[in-house]
């Protein structure tokens, strides 16, 4: 605001909320005077929330997610299947696979993908400590849910070169046709991997 | 989420986060971990920024503006024009008109519309509390900044009749084109409006 019409704490609470993804100024403005409007219904448990998350949040010395514990739900869920662990770029990649897959597995968070010209190596990544958890012995499938772009696949080569030794088996995503896609809409790429990669109807 | 990948407290946080307005139930996701990962230079100053709202911002008892004063940094500053008060409906009204002009004069939030099908009568709006202000003879205008809806136009009838005694000059926003619109989006009754209030060029 060029003119200040409330006091600097409203104004410090728009300003922060701004900076929350899916937020600009405008829409700020409308969620701080909702939020105060509602000050007992939402305001006051999610600053409650927040204090929470600050206190509490760590990331799993393991695999690399977020949780309030240390190993993680994941990593300590003795009904998950300790014989495979899914790698992904993000902790939102996690989530995304947790909500979408029937998979009962592990998990392990890189931090995200190789990039010489930015100065992400692999000692900027968690990739030793999934060589680590390889080394242990008792996984047998590393599944490279990592995303299809160039980074993505040339993180995923190179992790298939450094677990090459240990035995276990690396697979990846399939490519294709997503779910309820159109294929007047799709790239030339998918469209070829996806013919390439063709099954028996 | 359908199975539980975190802990309880942050599947609240992103529970509450999905009911800010801007945010749904995937953005609040996204945001959830934005501000995990970015604990302390956003997570920790918004919590705290929230705590502080909750225990300070209250509704001014003059005016109706939310601030963290009672009555308002508005309400309470000298260098406004205390002869002319800019009625709006909601608060989010007040900070829209305080962006938007360079009239430095005085609000009075209504809190809504009169409604009468909704239960929504003069008592349920601020209006006895204007009338209070007009009473006591220091305001030359009264600017009704209400949205230009039946039920604003209504709002703004009643208070006219209800301002008359006192022989204040009421006041009404222009109808006419917004800046930068085009008139071949515009619709049938505010290009009329535009027609009949048209200036000398």
């Amino acid at each position: 605001m060029s003119k200040r019409v409330a006091g600097p704490e409203i104004e410090r609470l728009i300003q922060l909320l701004a900076k929350v993804p899916g937020l600009g100024p405008r829409s700020a403005r409308r969620a701080a005077l909702h939020l105060i409007k509602k000050k007992e219904q939402l305001l006051a448990p999610l600053a409650s929330a927040m204090s929470e998350a600050v206190e509490k949040v760590r990331v799993c010395s393991n695999c690399g997610n977020v949780d309030t514990a240390d190993p993680c739900m994941i990593c300590t869920d003795p009904s998950r299947d300790q014989s495979t662990i899914i790698v992904v770029e993000d902790v939102s990649d996690l989530w995304a696979m947790e909500r979408a897959t029937g998979l009962n597995a592990l998990y392990h968070v890189l931090g995200g993908t190789l990039s010489p010209l930015d100065g992400i190596g692999p000692d900027q990544l968690t990739i030793r400590q999934l060589v680590d958890r390889i080394a242990a012995g008792e996984v047998k499938e590393v599944i490279l849910a990592v995303n299809a772009t160039v980074e993505g696949q040339t993180t995923a080569h190179y992790l298939t070169d450094q677990l090459a030794e240990f035995g276990v088996r690396v697979t990846r995503l399939a490519h294709g046709v997503p779910v309820g896609g159109e294929l007047d809409y799709l790239d030339e790429g998918t469209l070829a991997a996806a013919l390439k990669s063709r099954t028996v109807f």
